[in-house]
């Protein structure tokens, strides 16, 4: 199953947290699911904050790709933009603000789910709340602005 | 050179930004520099954002584990502990923010400064600032909170 950093373009796709051309990175992948997105990842043993559960910087990791991938899907839908290959808007984080409401445990499939609250040009603001075992774990806010489409381009 | 995260307990040592004994980990590690913190991190090829430029998700987590060992550092201060072999105080993140003020050149050192903004019993909260090539791309905040000794102790 695709996720929206399936179609950025190559230049735009070497991401540590999501890019598909990043074999060392996460791999990270953002889907409409109704109304809201949602980005699934089960951490690896070395992603230990204290034994047992994750490590924040991670967590942090998630929601920062899940936000700006949330936020290429709200601008697409917004433009009307027929997703087909590598014609995705890309948008980067201008600010991530995350709340550590509990300790996250390490072992089951992480779920972050957002909810997109702002869309104003080329500014898109998502709310994400992660969750394990049923829980709510985290919660994080996710400023994005979409890049111009040559940035970074050799 | 030790920072305060090479006097941690064992039990708290497995952090995957700066636990000495996670092998997989960033190793960071956090000292005084006069009234300010500091912790050095050079990224790898492969933490990218858009080629050239690093990875948002690590710079939150070098922030994060920069915080708590900030926060180590004055709790131990502040209760003039004489840091020894892993007697240092243990803080978790409650809350991370970080904006993205310009994108962060992947090649060279990154140095976190840090400031103690309070330190309130249990919780200390700390100002960061991300510099790489002599100039402020990112800045932060951390709220860390001491955990008790025997947590995640089994």
């Amino acid at each position: 199953m695709k996720g929206i950093q399936d179609y950025y373009p190559d230049h735009f796709a070497h991401c540590h947290g999501c890019g598909r051309l990043n074999e060392n990175g996460l791999q990270l992948k953002t889907f409409w699911d109704g109304e809201e997105t949602v980005t699934r990842f089960t951490p690896g043993p070395h992603h230990t904050a204290i034994e047992g559960f994750v490590y924040g910087g991670l967590l942090a990791s998630i929601i920062d790709c899940h936000g700006t991938g949330s936020a290429a899907l709200a601008l697409a839908r917004e433009r009307g933009i027929h997703i087909t290959e590598f014609n995705a808007p890309r948008c980067v984080t201008a600010s991530l603000h995350v709340n550590y409401k509990k300790a996250t445990p390490l072992g089951p499939e992480l779920e972050v789910r957002g909810i997109i609250k702002e869309v104003k040009s080329r500014k898109v603001i998502v709310e994400a709340r992660l969750i394990a075992n049923g829980q709510v774990c985290v919660t994080g806010e996710v400023v994005a602005v979409e890049v111009p489409e040559d940035f970074g381009k050799a």
